[in-house]
């Protein structure tokens, strides 16, 4: 007796980055690789427990406040989930029908999410250096969603691009912004001009809270109602009371946030140059990783070496970009391994 | 211009209990009045918030395991979600299809999860008693969801009865025991003979972790798996790293969650010979909360006057239960209280 309903019987799962513990070296899922803010800690020891006895507030309570201030937007144009996925999920049910466009190399849970809710998609191939094709993401009568920075490429459109892409489309805009604080334009400043437009936002990266499971979305006051729509149709409290009040105390310590960042974007073009050296491509990156390819060894290879030394990179084993690796940018000692190591592979 | 897709325009969202703060009595989302275990407490403070840079485990982690154990089934047995009803809004889509079988009165999330999902259902009437009619929820070709106790009467099935509905369907049975430990039998001894049966349960009750957002469900390996397949096509971390270790806490200190439930028991069986004095007829509960009807002032009358007093309850205005009201079962003082005031709203 097979359970499973026909629709859950098509749907292709996502499949995400291994989560390896131990001695090792993780540079295989852009988690940053400096702690949380120590206003975590701080808000932790003060916490008290018995509320938790009580449901927590449904729209993200303080750290929806805190998104808003961060954000420059009122708190009417935050939406906030149980980690930027999930509000992404929401929105693909909320906004887009057939047909949603999307470029051929991006993040590989849209076309997952897209084939989750049943809704047609058409994938734009890219430029010749693996950048967007702005022009044909133009015209969607079904929206457009859009990382910037791409994943898993890095390469970031700037605000005139991603304004040539609202200008030319009626249906809602999503751009992800999950890599947003390593360099890339933000969409932001194009909110009050254009109505479609929707900006998601992750604590997993910039804020250093993976394990928070937190990310919101800013948009206007009608999309963000959409968003609650469904939200209320599916998990009426998608925030924990400890999570809310830590993506606060995240959000609102912007010069930690900074300060890492800066740190990360300096050690990518440490990175980017060493890696230039042995050989390798790199993909001009506004993010935390690097996307890279090796003038002569294959991808597949790198990756088996690599985690015979412990360190573990990501490769995906997709059309155009088989022959890339998706490093994401350490810590300084992380990364003289990670060199010193590809050294060893290149000339074994 | 609007911007939100036909079928999110369609569905009607769920409606939660409100959520006000403040001094008040607050009986109306069945919140455990007691809370959580102090071991989540010294969880807490022995935290290291450095781990939130990292994501968490996919599959729950070490609350899976402790579910698992206290359940005395195998991990492989259980999924956690990010509470119980993101569970089984994801069962939804994983097993169900036309046409769901419900009863019509019980938690309202249920036809919301259909619409959403575009499965149609039928909801079954009920019994004269407000019981659950079994013979009605026989031979579903799409599946049957169903609470137990139920919601919002607290009226429970015994195992021989929740067995004949089982014995008579095909497709996946969900016994919803969001209010397991105060009374009902679970439908997990039966588990191993039916391997269509799943079994939903949460932390927010018995638990007294409404703010943790921490659910799960067990089932055989296959209904599971098949749960996985939908999770990992929405979102691959429902479960954040700080719940997932209070929630290992809670489920593993059996004997306060115990101690607790036989306080809220003890309560409402108070609570309930309190209500017929004062002329309410009250449904047969178990769960930590009580369904009554007066017989004599309409419930909109009573819900008004105890919030004129600070005394928040449940109404739910739909047909046939539109005369009754739930009222979660609080601490003493606060039953002395609701006792207080309904005797002046009673006489007044």
């Amino acid at each position: 007796m097979d359970y499973l309903s026909k629709r859950a019987k098509k749907i292709k799962p996502y499949v995400a980055g291994m989560q390896p513990s131990g001695n090792i070296i993780k540079l295989n899922t852009n988690e940053n690789p400096y702690p949380p803010s120590d206003k975590l800690k701080d808000a932790l020891n003060s916490m008290d427990i018995s509320n938790l006895r009580l449901y927590p507030k449904t729209d993200g309570g303080q750290a929806r406040i805190a998104a808003a201030e961060l954000n420059g937007v009122k708190t009417k144009n935050i939406f906030c989930a149980n980690g930027s996925d999930e509000a992404i999920a929401l929105a693909f049910y909320a906004f887009f029908e057939d047909v949603l466009l999307m470029p051929e190399i991006t993040y590989s849970f849209y076309p997952v999410w897209a084939d989750l809710f049943e809704i047609k998609f058409k994938r734009v191939k890219m430029n010749g250096d693996l950048s967007v094709n702005i022009k044909g993401l133009f015209n969607s009568s079904g929206g457009v969603v859009l990382a910037n920075p791409n994943a898993p490429t890095g390469i970031a459109l700037d605000l005139n691009q991603i304004e040539e892409i609202l200008k030319n489309n009626d249906k809602v805009v999503l751009i992800d912004e999950a890599y947003f604080g390593f360099g890339a334009d933000s969409a932001l400043p194009l909110m009050e001009k254009y109505k479609n437009l929707l900006v998601a936002r992750t604590l997993s990266k910039t804020h250093s809270g993976a394990g928070l499971r937190f990310g919101y979305i800013i948009g206007s006051q009608e999309l963000i109602s959409g968003l609650e729509r469904v939200r209320d149709s599916f998990n009426s409290y998608p925030t924990d009371t400890i999570s809310q009040i830590l993506a606060e105390n995240a959000l609102s310590d912007i010069d930690y946030t900074e300060k890492i960042a800066r740190k990360v974007c300096a050690a990518r073009e440490i990175l980017s140059g060493e890696l230039k050296k042995l050989g390798f491509s790199v993909c001009p990156s506004s993010a935390n990783f690097v996307f890279v390819k090796h003038e002569s060894l294959s991808a597949v290879k790198i990756y088996d070496e690599l985690i015979k030394r412990d360190i573990y990179v990501r490769h995906f084993n997709q059309p155009k970009i088989s022959e890339y690796l998706r490093i994401t940018v350490g810590t300084e000692e992380q990364t003289k391994e990670l060199i010193n190591s590809l050294k060893q592979i290149i000339t074994q």
